[in-house]
């Protein structure tokens, strides 16, 4: 039959209601922060997406098409970062240029349990300074949305790109040709476990190189102590300096540690990346993000540093309902119903239309009987009820029924809407 | 260089910001009429897709491509009304659903003024019922979404694919292979003017047909009027006591006309359809819609009725800003730049922290001096500037400065936020 395409979903009323206002609250966390709105295309040139993720997404993940009018070649988009740096390569702004963007993107991932071909990404992105304040608060902020939320013990894993690169690189000696099949067996610490990554790089390096990987990824916590064990090991390193005047910058409260296995997989990264996580339920990242200074320029634009991050929506709406933060149980913003009996139709109408100043309203459309009205409007959940007929239309009143309490009310219509607003939150 | 693809567009945060507010504005207005949120992927099966717009959608209009693993032919939305009779076929819910879809959609149009290849559609439809208290209040909601606005002078033209049939097949005669060339004809009315479609007309059909057709042609207005008029020549047409019904339930305000040059191009209508239109600037409707009662069986659900519409919202933006009800002025929406000198930026960070509870609060970023810091405020537009340093951060002070009028005030932090609390709207 007729189906949404596979990994791509409908949202019913319920869920739509929990999301936008998920949507609102991390965009208005956002704004907060001073993070203008801005919007792109849902396609863009397969030119400006192609070599930007990293090979498995070029060969792999991308939607990419040519238009069948022969014209050129789309590309439905894989993030929000690379449509921002194209965005800012052709425009000159006042600088730091810091916009948030909420939308879709597309990935040709196998459907599974909270991963889908089509999902939603909120990001903020601080173009134009290279700057550790900058990085500070974006940090910052994502923790800021997650306590909006009031998620408990949020925690935001820290590393280096050039961290990183001094220590597997420089200091282990990893052989460039190895070092981003290392990075991708690390990637996977959090899904297959220590012992089994150390047994797959085993595969490709020597074991004492291997003995070496095993020692870094257990360091994480406090950045002093984290950051002095590898100064012990490997001297002063680059990017350190960076790093403490980073965590100087967080807002209090920011729970921040520094993960030496925290790696991330896109490819544009060039300093700090970070993490968020939840401690239950353990559903992986629920957002993250880094430095990328190099990315705008890739476009023909000015050098510009930028930093920024991504909130994995469908992630954090999961974890929340697993947790009961978040509910799906409103199935409409109606307010009110106006049930009419027979020859009150137009009375209830004309009633509806005065209160929708204030409410959210609906009356019969299918010139059903009371019973029927007051059935749709119960299956609905609608919690006010106001039934009129003959009567009520001749003395200008109005009979209004509290659902949660069963209270009746005979009310005259000049004091109806007055009344509401006590009752409707 | 690297550029948005053709016909799709960049929005910049002068621009999201308004369109932001229109949206919010028209979909509370949905809401305020019981019309609950839906959304559906922007991705559909070709198959969900093909047939259903008309001939030329189908050849030339719609975005459709084989994926490149393989698996399928997908296409890209062409409006929210068939993903709806989709999302329906499927589904058993009480009736009527009444659901409001705001998003964009997809048409390879050649890109002029007010027209693109990716735009944004705010719709509202009514599944489940077959009566004129359905029309009557889409055609009400529309009036009301256009007077929140407060557009002068709208008006909704309607028509019925019933009369339309009545008078042009069995009145005038037209042969059914000739019917859509004329509909088609008449749809230029607004564009070629009668004096062009007659001269069109006379191509495909006798003189003496066109004659017919271009006095139903000047019919328009008053309902009886014009039912009048028609019922005169043709005797009595299907459609015309449900329109009298339909009329009758409108709300108290509806400027609503009968216009028999009506035609709407989509296939899929099956009774009454509509236009909002304003009588200046011409930009052609900004929205319309239709009863389309056939629709959602065609995907094997329930033989469900259903009426509908769909406000062009790039059009109203336009509109709206040619009339000046809109602006393009607000470059931000932040309302304090908090500027810190020298060994100042921790206070600084942590008066945001506090600010950022009512506020939308920015500071700097990049290490920049005084000068600079207030240049950036400046050039964004923000209203109130903050500025601290090593006196104000020993002394627990701000000085708060209202650009608008150029007072500065000294105050104690523990008074800042409530004192910005006046100030700030």
């Amino acid at each position: 039959m007729f189906q949404n395409p596979k990994g791509m979903r409908d949202f019913s009323p319920d869920e739509m209601i929990l999301r936008n206002s998920v949507f609102r609250q991390i965009e208005s966390v956002f704004v907060k922060y001073g993070f203008d709105p801005i919007e792109t295309p849902v396609l863009e040139y397969w030119e400006t997406l192609k070599g930007k993720y990293g090979q498995e997404a070029d060969s792999h993940l991308l939607y990419h098409f040519k238009d069948r009018w022969g014209e050129t070649e789309l590309a439905l988009r894989y993030d929000l970062t690379v449509p921002l740096a194209r965005y800012m390569s052709s425009r000159r702004m006042p600088l730091p240029f810091k916009r948030h963007h909420i939308g879709r993107v597309w990935r040709h991932e196998n459907p599974q349990r909270g991963r889908y071909r089509e999902f939603w990404q909120c990001d903020a992105d601080i173009v134009g300074s290279d700057k550790p304040e900058a990085d500070a608060e974006i940090i910052s902020l994502m923790s800021a949305v997650m306590d909006s939320f009031k998620f408990p013990d949020t925690v935001v894993k820290i590393n280096d790109r050039r961290l990183l690169k001094g220590i597997f690189e420089n200091g282990i000696g990893i052989a460039q040709n190895k070092i981003l099949t290392v990075y991708r067996e690390i990637d996977k610490l959090d899904k297959l476990g220590l012992k089994q990554v150390t047994q797959n790089l085993k595969q490709v390096l020597p074991v004492s190189q291997v003995n070496q990987i095993a020692d870094i990824l257990q360091l994480h916590g406090d950045l002093e102590d984290v950051l002095s064990g590898v100064e012990a090991s490997f001297g002063e390193l680059d990017g350190t300096s960076y790093l403490r005047e980073m965590f100087d910058r967080l807002e209090k409260g920011v729970m921040a540690r520094l993960d030496l296995s925290l790696v991330r997989g896109l490819d544009y990264y060039t300093g700090p990346i970070f993490e968020i996580n939840i401690r239950e339920p353990k559903l992986g990242s629920l957002g993250g993000g880094g430095r990328y200074d190099e990315l705008i320029a890739r476009y023909g634009g000015p050098d510009l540093p930028a930093v920024g991050s991504s909130i994995g929506v469908e992630r954090l709406i999961d974890a929340g309902l697993a947790i009961g933060i978040f509910k799906l149980d409103q199935k409409t913003l109606t307010d009110i119903f106006i049930a009419a009996m027979d020859g009150a139709a137009d009375y209830a109408i004309s009633i509806a239309h005065k209160l929708r100043k204030s409410f959210n309203v609906q009356t019969d459309l299918m010139q059903r009987n009371l019973k029927k009205q007051l059935d749709y409007a119960d299956k609905k959940g609608i919690e006010f009820v106001i039934i009129v007929g003959e009567k009520e239309k001749k003395a200008k009143t109005a009979v209004l029924v509290e659902k949660r309490t069963g209270k009746r009310h005979e009310i005259k219509l000049i004091g109806l809407e007055a009344f509401l607003k006590k009752l409707v939150k």
